[in-house]
């Protein structure tokens, strides 16, 4: 009796090589019935941040099965790999402990089992010391769709030992709103660390401070008016929209918001709000201040 | 009973993100039994010209079952998402109505039954307004695999109101035949808007101007020949090829043609007959002329 | 009855054009039973070379079926499309005879069978003269799992004719072990062309020469370690690895190896054995000496 049917994978191992392809290859050998399905492995080189929020981003859509995430720096070293039950037993979440995984079995509802993937039965030999992918964790996650329990997989690990991952909170200056930003899309939305809760009791216009205070300009300072369609926003006029996730992005209309202000994933903005201007200034273009 | 067992996807969505992989992860959840197909998700973002013409080259290969095609700068916007039944129900394409779907919708012999998406059954709650592709419309994609009835999934809409393409008509002007570059591909090679018929009274060789006449060196002239195949032509000789759309191509051997001339899609290219060259010359690549 | 359920892909086809899709779709067509396994369609445009090892590195890997890759600069030429069987009838790859099968044929065993795809019966209508890949190639990979024998499709052709793979090999000259990089991957790794034997008489340090002795600085020297992993390494220390493939490369701790010393596929590297350097001087980052 086959268990699970599907294979979620997520990773930074890109397109360019044949890493994701010999992981598909090793999974279809031992488990021929698999699907598997990629959500993205054009996670960042090494950005374990990244493929945190990534994952956790699409966890909710992923249909029952495993999920197999690998963004792993120290890949070949000390660091374990783990199979993580959550869900009541209708996911497996397998991947390094180095904090990719702790957001989405957050929000899958917790660790229920955590297993360090010690069992050499259910790997491939291993050539070298450094494809824990190929040969641990892809391994691990076919035999699991077989119907191996993942006790047998390896050593029970506390569930409170996992590395926790690191979501940074955004917070309050005075009038300010102090965020930072988790990621810009392929089309140059920047999601921003806070929810609409964040801004409940502000108004539509908001004052966007982008850039470090110390550059020789001081920070790009701009308009934006909240929005709940990019097609709400004129020609040039920055938005701030609940996106897919239910978070705060920073948009335009048809164009790179994050390409228009030189935002990058990770960079600082600070919110605060702005009364509304007159109506006659509302259908063009916010002017662009430098301080 | 299901009806289709396969979803062919074409977007621009690319694969830094995740969102091609959540759309399947829907698409899975709702009908496990379909296998995807990625058409290609590397259309530029935003270019529903280019969406729309990968689409058309693509339909006639596609097997029976559902095109989930997604190019859409008005996401979020009053446009329509729509499924639209063709080839006597052996094909359903859903996807925005905003002319990416419509040249694929006339090469599978029209549309016969047009539905705008707006039964809110068939699609998931929305976080947000902005992801279509993962409510609306992977949803009924997956509903229609099941079995459910196009007109189950909203109103119908008459199919002479959908956005038609914009594909661009080649025209003559004395003995120039005036043409676009609609498609330069990974290998370099440059599709014109025309066909084989379009040089039927021309001998092999063809002159090529490229770029703009108002330009500081005006256009570049190119001598061209004719082939069959990119071997025959010699280093560096320019070729006019009829390539596996049916559609006349600018092609190189082994390199680039579209680096070599600096096209871009969208480009116009200005094709004109020559005289045959002396015997002696046609081994020897064609030299470059700026007038 | 069907003899095969899996066709592994390996081209340079890329992922922003629907090349991939349009063959995926046409073996779908043909062979609806049929999963489609992407080992990777990132190698570079025309390099059969890069494309021979990717397919060698994978092909132990790859379940039972047909491998289909495509690398294929002389693509429309007389160049032949070729069918071979290996391992006892487990596997058959398809692709051009060019040499980028020759490595992993070797590999599965060699050649029990080889056939030149000639049967017009078993392909597409070709529309131009450019696309063997999905008028041949893909079409003969579905028909064989199908279980059309491969000696229907075409002609038989002596084994001992197909154009041989080239794989540069190492040499000694006095004391310098002469090596070439056979790849570089997405992390930074540099494969070289030797393997731990080569270095088994050698101590754990080793003098890598990176560039080329013409060039106005001379080639870069720098000291390397040999080690398990990555993380024995200290920043910016240069190690030696045994790697995933059984191959040494050249390798940094979670930074990019072939970015630091300038390396790209192909390139030369002289390695010769050190003397250990004094213990004080192993925790600090290996200077870097130009001469």
């Amino acid at each position: 009796m086959t268990r699970f049917d599907t294979v979620s994978m997520l990773s930074d191992y890109g397109h360019a090589d044949e890493f994701v392809g010999v992981l598909k290859a090793v999974i279809r050998d031992i488990a021929p019935h698999v699907t598997t399905l990629d959500l993205t492995h054009g996670i960042a080189a090494f950005d374990v941040r990244a493929g945190s929020l990534a994952l956790a981003r699409s966890i909710s859509y992923v249909p029952n099965g495993v999920i197999l995430a690998l963004v792993d720096p120290g890949a070949g070293s000390a660091r374990r790999c783990l199979a993580i039950e959550v869900a009541g037993g209708d996911g497996v979440i397998i991947g390094p402990d180095n904090g990719l995984l702790a957001p989405a079995v957050s929000m899958a509802g917790g660790a229920e089992l955590a297993v360090e993937l010690t069992n050499a039965d259910y790997q491939l030999p291993q050539i070298g010391a450094t494809f824990a992918g190929r040969d641990i964790l892809a391994p691990a996650a076919a035999h699991i769709c077989n119907g191996v329990p993942v006790s047998e997989l390896g050593t029970p690990v506390d569930p409170g030992s996992l590395l926790p991952g690191t979501v940074p909170l955004s917070r309050h200056d005075g009038d300010d709103l102090i965020c930072e930003v988790l990621w810009v899309d392929r089309f140059g939305n920047a999601q921003l660390n806070i929810g609409p809760d964040d801004l409940a009791e502000w108004g539509d216009h908001v004052q966007l401070k982008v850039g470090q205070p110390a550059s020789p300009q001081g920070p790009e300072v701009r308009r934006s008016r909240r929005v709940r369609s990019y097609a709400e926003l004129g020609a040039g006029l920055v938005g701030l929209i609940v996106d897919s996730n239910g978070m705060v992005s920073i948009c335009l209309d048809q164009r790179s918001a994050a390409d228009e202000l030189g935002i990058v994933a990770g960079d600082q903005v600070v919110l605060s709000e702005l009364e509304a201007p007159p109506a006659s200034a509302t259908a063009v273009a916010a002017p662009t201040v430098r301080r």
